[in-house]
């Protein structure tokens, strides 16, 4: 089984696309959203709780297993699968954002990325050969390249040689990574300045990946910059390759990527939202936590299927809420995390039905919204 | 279906025995235990959890559930087995006990206790007609009476006042209770004074009540005290009521209690040392955080059936424990639980089989602990 990715429906009237996409541990229809497993597992939920939200591939951290707890321990226990009882897909990042992030005295160089550990203060260097072979002990199904992810906002001279870093990297990692079932994505970075976006996407196609991510763009920058960059780099990256919109969005970004020709998703925002007791619905957010449901019979959402709302009444939740009782927020992750994987699974049958831009359109106004311009 | 209790089978070695107790959400076999649902859920887990540990009846707290979301709300709701979606029989206390351990600024009369919220620092007035109220207003299955629950370590005298005013109490509760099919128990209070507590059980016996509590026993007193009280306490009790040990214990107290004659029991322990990373096998306690599990491939007790043991193993379960993941909280519960629940279970058996004392002895051979006297 090669590393191969087929489009089998494009829609007419936007750049939304449905494929599928081979791994080594199975087959999966685009687009998707990957939940976030930061440490190796999904926030509150267990592996019961990945089948009932209908998740189809998970999301972990390289930079997080690696500090905790190791990528040596883990690839004794017979990879990242194994330890946590996953057996489908694991996209893991290349650490590079949460060296950023995260953790404290970075020095980036040719050479790679010096760090000390957020957890223990202790020293570490992440270079382009290192985070492949931590990714390969981990045994993750598509692995990302060590990148350098510029804040938003820096110079176009910053941008420019923080880009010749990233591609130099890229080139390495591609080296080293070598004929492998597993993928392999270039990432294209270039801040906000077009030209360098071009130039990263023209460059990484080049080296010919098996994928192409878009980097960079959850760090602060205007959507409209994010969708309107997203459209030209979809335009230059080979139709029979997956796009990859790192670290985005909100039920609306996704929907405007898929617009646009992007395939793959994660974000933390169902989750960490979940715990907040921000929820998503049919019509639009809410907060559970509102004194207006403390007396609702009613399920979070009477559109949603979710065994949540089958079985729990929004005064309920509240309540729990309230009283800090930790149950509720897995339920909340539940809900969000299912809406999210629901809304993308909608998507894809509105694609193969050739009734995209209706279901886009009957999204927003259902939320009172204004359908945005393609 | 009127309240009773029957038993069907005595142990000839000891005062252990097993009972049938109905109750309006229908019969429980005896020997019990009551996982703790403080505010109207057991901490981490959900409905589908309490079926997997084979919760049989759980406990509520009328102080807590009272403060928030409060009694009337709950009532508007349906009564809390509605509102939590528990179909089972609920115990719920009296509220007594935490007026006195979290509470401030109490004040005893004979009137009732004043206290302010631990919430809100609102003040509120219990008075044992008040308590019979809430808990009816919440749809208990088995009630408890307002009590004063006396520190350990009190004189002779204050806890002959204190006495007093609890029978009292429990007068007034009976008369408020009337004829219902819930279910009414006496509390027996006096400290650590045997002739205390034989009074109080000799006026709450003459008075009939539905079933007895041995209050007060997890103040701090030593636990050879507890058990000689229990133990005579036990032989005043009339055969044909249920005996419930308030607030108790370890494995070991559970056994030795029901080897004294006691029928039902509640304890935060195994939630609480759960969230804690203490987790009970059968061969002992462990802490899953220990550096020595970080590389243990074996399930936390093989002897365990519980879907955790099935699924995790212990290098697993010690990693989301350092990573502060919330989801091993509810793994650890979900084994804890399953094992009191299925300790209770065996040791039902054991009686019916002739052969608890058997099993007795092999329960501290595998601890390598001595089997204590009777």
């Amino acid at each position: 089984m090669k590393k191969t990715f087929k489009i089998f429906k494009k829609d007419e009237k936007s750049k939304a696309r449905v494929g599928l996409l081979q791994t080594p541990h199975g087959p999966l229809l685009t687009p998707f959203f990957m939940p976030v497993a930061t440490q190796g597992i999904v926030k509150t939920l267990d592996l019961e709780d990945l089948k009932t939200i209908g998740a189809e591939i998970i999301l972990s951290n390289t930079y997080h297993l690696y500090l905790r707890p190791g990528d040596n321990l883990i690839k004794e226990k017979g990879g990242l699968h194994k330890f946590m009882g996953w057996n489908g897909p694991i996209l893991t990042d290349s650490g590079g954002f949460q060296v950023y992030s995260l953790s404290s005295l970075r020095k980036i160089s040719e050479e790679g990325v010096k760090f000390q550990s957020h957890i223990d203060g202790s020293y570490h260097l992440f270079t382009p050969e290192k985070v492949i072979d931590i990714q390969k002990k981990l045994g993750s199904d598509i692995v990302m390249p060590l990148d350098e992810c510029p804040a938003a906002g820096v110079s176009h001279s910053y941008a420019e040689k923080s880009l010749e870093l990233t591609l130099n990297w890229a080139t390495r990692s591609k080296k080293v990574f070598g004929e492998k079932e597993s993928l392999l994505f270039g990432i294209i970075q270039g801040a906000t300045y077009e030209d360098l976006r071009i130039k990263a996407a023209k460059s990484l196609i080049e080296m010919d990946f098996d994928g192409y991510s878009l980097g960079g763009f959850s760090v602060g920058e205007p959507k409209t910059t994010m969708l309107k960059l997203t459209d030209v780099l979809t335009d230059i990256i080979p139709q029979n390759k997956p796009r990859y919109l790192m670290g985005m969005g909100t039920p609306e970004d996704i929907i405007e990527a898929i617009a646009r020709g992007v395939d793959m998703f994660d974000c933390v925002i169902p989750t960490r939202n979940a715990r907040n007791g921000t929820l998503f619905t049919s019509s639009g957010r809410i907060n559970i936590r509102a004194a207006r449901y403390s007396n609702d019979d009613s399920p979070i959402d009477k559109e949603c299927s979710c065994p949540v709302c089958k079985t729990y009444s929004r005064a309920y939740l509240r309540h729990l809420m309230k009283a800090n009782e930790i149950t509720v927020m897995r339920f909340n992750t539940i809900h969000n995390l299912y809406y999210y994987i629901h809304l993308i699974k909608k998507i894809r049958e509105s694609i193969i039905n050739n009734r995209f831009i209706e279901f886009r359109n009957e999204f927003y106004n259902k939320r009172n919204l204004k359908t945005p311009e393609l």
